[in-house]
């Protein structure tokens, strides 16, 4: 794939399009909450939810109509290193998986009647574009960033734009919410590594076990980060420098699908700890994008909890999920359809004849 | 309204039909969870949950397709002793919102997917019954337990035999998920004293702010409470003579409902506060009933947390919702049915020829 020079200007311009929410929207909606048949604030975050979602959409009653499940996928050349559980051939596997609609990732999104996109942006696999899949395969994979940089920047520039692409079209198309997730044989290291590199926290308080590591397994983990920020030489301040030598393809798009969401106006509902990576790297590009984002779930992987902290986000759910695949942003999307509905539907106590407090 | 003797025969009977869940269908989901495609345990709480329902369906892909959403009304001679922000008319003015679909219930009922039944067991509005509202008014709410007990002894059985018709009906027409809530000014003055009767606990452990009272009305609603619990020396081990002094009509009706909804092999979701002291209620009443509950949210109101100990429950949602009505329960419906829906609708290794873990 050729890589252009004019990457860094659609991210230059689409940082530059995100405006803060709607201070008027915003408002309005705290009002309208207000006036609702029920005590003040006693449906709690989800009333701040409804409030977030009208100040993002810029009308007091906002709507969640076309929700969009966005799933990344890439491989990472770190596998070499021996950092997960399963073969790298996995990847591939599992995009076939969610074709055939067998995922746990097409379960959830059915359920919450979200459609279901998904995004190549440097699998090894050869499957082609087809209805449900977007193919712009940078790389076959990344480099082992054991040894080399992940991905030059131009590389890392390209799958952002990618993503910024995909977000920008789909909002064009009506889509409402971006709810994203991932999948990709060795991206909880890439994700580990990328938040040690951003929040300056050694790569024990940040990697997890991924999809089923154990305890020696875990500290070969943390060696291969630990080794890999000192190689590198990362500074902190350069997030896509950091994207670039430890990062993944989907993760750099999911960095872009965020930007380009927060660009057009739609709220972006993050899954766990790698979609949270992204987010960081995001956050970090673009500063603005923090309020449109929300967090569906609170994953068991500890960086996750480091990412949270960082981008102050508290999540909806803590269900003990460490699947990945937009698994958790999937089953979080009722309860946001469900915070701009009670705006839109609840009857007012002046139109439903009740009383109000008396204190 | 006439009590009937038989309504302790009732409640003995369909409390010697709760069957322990099936331990074979039990054993066949965990077995079957392993056989996704998706890493073990990787889904969390939402594979127990479908391991739980398993085992309440006795088949070993449960199914949630008639969800109901119950929510029982009463009212309470407590107010007398201004314990509420809002004046006792309020709760037919709601029944009379609810009927009309404007309320927080009726919004995420609709957005799960559910139907709505009220059940009026003991409010002192005069609606009639109608299509979504079945009255079975034993008392025009209850007496004033600062004065006298709240019900009699056969008035809390006709409440709790209400309950079990409703749920034993609802079951045989389908519904295979009970998702309980209620309406009543005063009833969390109610609720405290159940819980604080039932387990021991001083009324400044399980009062809270209710719906909206201040710091000094939250003091007098412990000294009521505390004055009630010592003028009707309560025994802990007699919950049919705790629900009568301190209890409330929808409360009873409750108990009712999570009796027979467990008799009848279906899976009770529980809201918060409220619900949770009518299943303490119902646990103490009959402890085959645990099996049977979830608990959808973690309420604000400190009694909740009591409530959820002594049941061991953890709930799905922590969203700071005090609102009741059903809300909470409402809300989770969406999360039980996808835990059914991984089971039914996912793929295994073998059939999507996925890798295993190397592990």
């Amino acid at each position: 794939m050729t890589v252009h020079n004019d990457h860094q200007t659609l991210l230059d311009e689409t940082v530059r399009a995100i405006r803060p929410p709607d201070a008027t929207a915003t408002a309005a909606a705290f009002a309208r909450h207000d006036q609702l048949t029920k005590p003040r604030g006693s449906l709690g975050r989800l009333e701040l939810l409804g409030v977030q979602l009208a100040g993002i959409q810029r009308q007091t009653i906002p709507e969640i109509r076309e929700p969009l499940v966005v799933v990344a996928a890439g491989d990472h050349g770190v596998t070499a290193e021996g950092v997960s559980a399963y073969p790298q051939e996995v990847t591939g596997q599992m995009l076939m998986n969610f074709l055939g609609g067998g995922a746990a990732i097409n379960v959830l999104a059915n359920a919450a009647g979200a459609r279901l996109v998904l995004l190549d942006a440097g699998s090894r696999s050869e499957i082609e574009e087809q209805p449900g899949l977007r193919v712009r395969r940078v790389r076959p994979g990344t480099r082992n960033f054991a040894l080399e940089p992940a991905m030059t920047r131009a590389e890392a520039l390209a799958a952002i734009a990618f993503g910024i692409e995909v977000a920008t079209e789909e909002a064009a198309r009506g889509v409402d919410l971006l709810a994203v997730g991932e999948m990709g044989i060795g991206n909880t290291t890439a994700a580990s590594a990328i938040v040690a590199a951003l929040t300056g926290r050694p790569a024990t308080q940040v990697t997890g076990h991924g999809t089923g590591v154990d305890d020696a397994a875990w500290q070969h983990k943390c060696k291969v980060i630990t080794a890999a920020l000192d190689l590198h030489a990362l500074d902190r301040d350069d997030p896509l420098g950091v994207l670039s030598a430890v990062g993944g393809f989907e993760i750099a798009t999911l960095a872009g699908v965020i930007i380009g969401g927060a660009a057009a106006g739609v709220a972006v509902l993050l899954d766990g700890f790698i979609t949270g990576a992204a987010a960081l790297a995001a956050h970090r590009l673009a500063p603005a994008v923090r309020p449109y984002l929300i967090a569906a779930h609170r994953s068991v992987e500890p960086g996750h909890q480091v990412v949270l902290e960082s981008l102050t986000l508290d999540p909806l759910l803590d269900l003990g999920l460490r699947l990945g695949e937009g698994s958790g942003a999937a089953l979080a999307i009722p309860i946001v359809r469900a915070a701009a509905q009670i705006l839109a539907e609840m009857a007012t106590f002046e139109s439903a004849s009740v009383s109000r407090s008396e204190t």
